[in-house]
């Protein structure tokens, strides 16, 4: 982009432009810049190649998603299809962690590499029209994510655990929040081990549930943060 | 299984309980009749080939879950994902359908013929520990459906349609509907057309929103789902 806004594009943007959106010179289009502001793209040209653009931009980035996710590394199927998923729900920090029930060979995975989940939580803010990038970090072993970086992660975040059972709703401890970050931590499949559950609720995790069902991993944050999020909504 | 409700399992019902519950003589195991009530099977005897259960039923099944489901029918992609999800979830119902919006060759997947996607329901129900699978009905005009057959197929039920804007949650429009079944429309990815829209408004859909983002069909269905029961628990 040159420094009056005009950029010139020829990867998938300008096909989507072109081939679904069919823009033609002189319509205005949305755009956005990864982790920067909204804007407004006037298109200047449109060849078989090329697609060329006028953008101006809102002064400020939209706010980070005030919801962070502490999750037990699913398994690799699973996690493939939860970061579009995440990116589009909205999710200010991705916190990835190992567990005692989160099989050791999920961490070979070239899932976990940002060269494979970059691409994928982009193509969920795209979806979403969103632009601020989860910011993602990966976790071997829970005791010293928990006791020595957690505070530094998310230094005054009101922490809430999800696990089947009797407690709160999300939506209900997310309203309570009452608009401070809320880090929520999700187990894997198998649930927390009973050290694990001691574990969190030393470093001031509050239990929340989301009813009697227990729901495969993506379901759940899914499921999770769109309750998080309408608890925030009515804040 | 003979009228003492004993039952020789050996499908993949006898390897989950070999491999992964690990059960022996004696042991109790939640068990269900699919669409009959929950019970308890005492484990008798437990071979390479076959495990025996004496199996005891509550009286009356679940309740079936509250809210159906309306959606135009996703790509085949998509909506392999969302069978499970939704039953794990719990709907009553599940109308699918055409719209605009709808390409044409989505109809000819066989993931909407009941052998394809009866056991991926099931496969949800039983991880969310469910026995009510939902009613399934596909149909190729929305308007016959709409104006002819929805009254029959949901007598009583708050009409609600998701749709992305100002109104209000659909949390918020299910606990207003204050116990009554409710029927959830979620659109086609492109959006329903203003001539679907007003179909719909025509035959008492009330809109609801879950926000401005917008979200691929099936993250937005167990969002969705996830609200609306949220939303029931509140009533």
């Amino acid at each position: 982009m040159d420094t009056h806004g005009v950029v010139h594009l020829s990867d998938l943007r300008a096909t989507h432009l072109r081939r679904v959106l069919h823009v033609s010179d002189g319509q205005p289009v949305r755009v956005g810049l990864i982790d920067g502001p909204f804007g407004e793209g006037l298109v200047l040209g449109v060849t078989d190649e090329v697609v060329t653009l006028r953008c101006r931009f809102e002064p400020a980035p939209p706010a980070r998603p005030a919801i962070d996710l502490l999750l037990a590394v699913p398994r690799p199927k699973v996690l493939r299809r939860l970061w579009s998923q995440l990116a589009a729900l909205g999710v200010g920090r991705i916190i990835l962690t190992n567990a005692a029930k989160v099989e050791r060979n999920y961490f070979d995975t070239h899932l976990l590499t940002t060269a494979v989940f970059r691409p994928l939580l982009l193509e969920g803010l795209q979806q979403a029209r969103d632009t601020r990038v989860p910011e993602v970090s990966v976790h071997r072993q829970l005791k010293v994510l928990v006791e020595d970086r957690l505070d530094d992660l998310c230094p005054t975040e009101v922490r809430l655990l999800a696990h089947p059972g009797d407690a709160p709703s999300v939506a209900e401890a997310v309203r309570e929040a009452d608009g401070r970050r809320v880090l929520l931590a999700v187990g894997p499949e198998g649930g927390w081990t009973d050290y694990e559950l001691g574990l969190f609720s030393a470093h001031a995790f509050r239990q929340v549930s989301m009813g009697t069902r227990t729901l495969r991993t993506d379901t759940a944050c899914v499921a999770l943060l769109a309750l998080a999020h309408n608890g925030g909504l009515h804040a």
